[in-house]
């Protein structure tokens, strides 16, 4: 094994950002925002409020970005992207909101879940709708393939979620499996949000393969690191405080690592606030030392920092271009969350 | 991306090898080649002819050795293991018969290959011989759990070979689609050579899960780490020349990345190359120079490190132990090739 030594890369540039990708799709993202919130209206007055609720409570929008920035990098000119951006905020905030409910969880973003504020019930059927109103502004595009490929993203997602069910409690769960999970519910929505560009575009196989590759790495990369961030990271990224995963007992990266590396005591230990939810005062501080003396942290963001290589080498054959670079920025960003 | 320095890893431990593994195994493995020499047999005497050719030509015979240590390392106590082993080297051997005359090889092993002596016809006839004798074998076991994992890994190297057809002649091929290539074609065979050791020893879901994490991951860094060394390995290594995969069009990772970074021109002439196979005089030290210049050699075994410490942490649960611990420097052993 290599030594890997993080710095040089702060050397080597400055610090990424998503600055470049906003300003690019600056425009296109006014209209897509302006389209989200008048699909989320209804006159059952109950459905705008929940679903802005979610909407307005700051979320990046990079999946719907990814999608502007694909079409127009391959000088779309049509309003499609518009629609597909939009469609691809709604079918991860229907996600959102049916995770939440599955997952119990409390918060969001820094605010109460919306299922704390409007119930379980709510939150499922405004998800529901959302689905409906992503399937409808599909449609409306006009492109079978895009809505060849969204659909299955969100069959895909749907059966990431319940293979995550599965995993939760099972502490025996392999690297392999996990990342079975995060490919179904998290890289699959990012790799549909970018294939979808090309293809309004009337890209072809080369275009469309590629895009879809550079989704699915950037997806795999952004979700272990947010997984390393939940353990590790600072209060403030995503609204989201040290240890939600913890408190929630998602098995994630880290605790996969530091549980196969770990002695039986550090085992027991797993599977008693994981599997059997009985966390007490100080397990917390004690899962993150753990987690720390096996490196699972840095680990974590080493296989993130894999598939980062990939998803730019993904986009390595396109010319330089403003989106391009800007795309290929992203992944370093993503990654650069975990310093 | 952080600095890689391979260096550090040769000053943390000695140069890692197949020693302990062959040393576990000798016994069983001695009783697995008088097998295979057995069951190659046949009243038609062009079978163990032909069949014989490849068995004696010196394969390392690695994959029927992780069956043999993985269920020894659950103390399995039968005699199933030695056949299982065998029909393992066997799938291999019948999918290298076929892989030379599909793919037209004029050497294996540092020998000319089957099909250079006895013709097409008879190494593809062979090659089912050989399939059908193993699983018989797999049958005569009785395990229906090893069956099906077995007969599901003969089925998918087919398909990855088919695969492998599609992305021969197409420099489009993203990393992505040539790794679900080499997981159909090389992984699944380690993974399920791996799996059936716990699961004839009664293991539980856990232990297969992690054995067959193990296999695939090692299956992965095994084959990237021999498409790194066809461009610039030892020609001692398994008979293989340098440049073997270029004289036969085979589109793999190095060829891949150095591809997707190189400039237009670059890209033509690896079109020629490779999809068009005009090769003349020069151009393969023009492929190793280009793939030089990108970094395409490093970076595959970087990512065949990704793998290689994917397949350490599936193992990383088991007590310390002769068999786990000569399975993980199996992983060292393979990435080491490429230093």
């Amino acid at each position: 094994m290599g030594l890997v030594i993080p710095l040089e890369d702060s050397k080597r540039r400055a610090s990424a950002s998503l600055e470049p990708l906003l300003d690019l799709v600056a425009a296109d993202m006014q209209r897509v925002n302006e389209l989200i919130l008048s699909k989320a209206g209804s006159n059952v007055s109950m459905i705008p409020e929940v679903a802005n609720h979610l909407i307005s409570s700051g979320g990046k929008r990079l999946r719907p970005m990814l999608t502007l920035a694909a079409a127009r990098m391959f000088n779309y000119r049509g309003e499609g992207h518009i629609k597909l951006a939009a469609s691809v905020e709604f079918l991860h905030t229907a996600t959102l909101l049916h995770d939440d409910v599955v997952d119990e969880s409390e918060m969001r973003r820094g605010k109460l879940a919306a299922r704390m504020l409007w119930g379980n019930q709510a939150s499922v059927l405004v998800g529901d709708y959302l689905l409906g109103q992503a399937f409808r502004m599909m449609v409306e595009v006009g492109s079978i393939e895009a809505l060849d490929v969204l659909s299955t993203a969100a069959a895909v997602i749907a059966e990431g979620e319940v293979m995550q069910l599965s995993v939760a409690k099972n502490m025996s769960t392999t690297e392999d499996e996990y990342l079975a999970v995060i490919r179904a519910k998290t890289a699959a929505l990012f790799s549909a949000a970018s294939e979808v560009g090309p293809i309004i575009a009337g890209g072809d196989r080369a275009m469309r393969a590629a895009f879809r590759s550079y989704g699915t790495n950037l997806g795999l990369a952004f979700q272990l690191i947010d997984d390393a961030l939940d353990y590790g990271g600072s209060q403030a990224d995503l609204g989201k405080k040290v240890g939600d995963d913890f408190r929630e007992g998602k098995i994630t990266l880290p605790v996969v690592l530091a549980y196969r590396r770990g002695s039986d005591q550090e085992r027991d230990f797993w599977r008693r606030v994981l599997e059997k939810a009985e966390i007490g005062d100080g397990d917390l501080e004690k899962a993150i030392g753990l987690i720390r003396s096996h490196r699972a942290i840095e680990d974590t963001v080493e296989r993130a920092r894999h598939y980062g290589s990939v998803a730019r080498d993904a986009l390595a054959p396109f010319p330089d271009s403003p989106h391009r670079n800007a795309l290929i920025e992203v992944v370093d960003f993503c990654i650069e969350r975990a310093h």
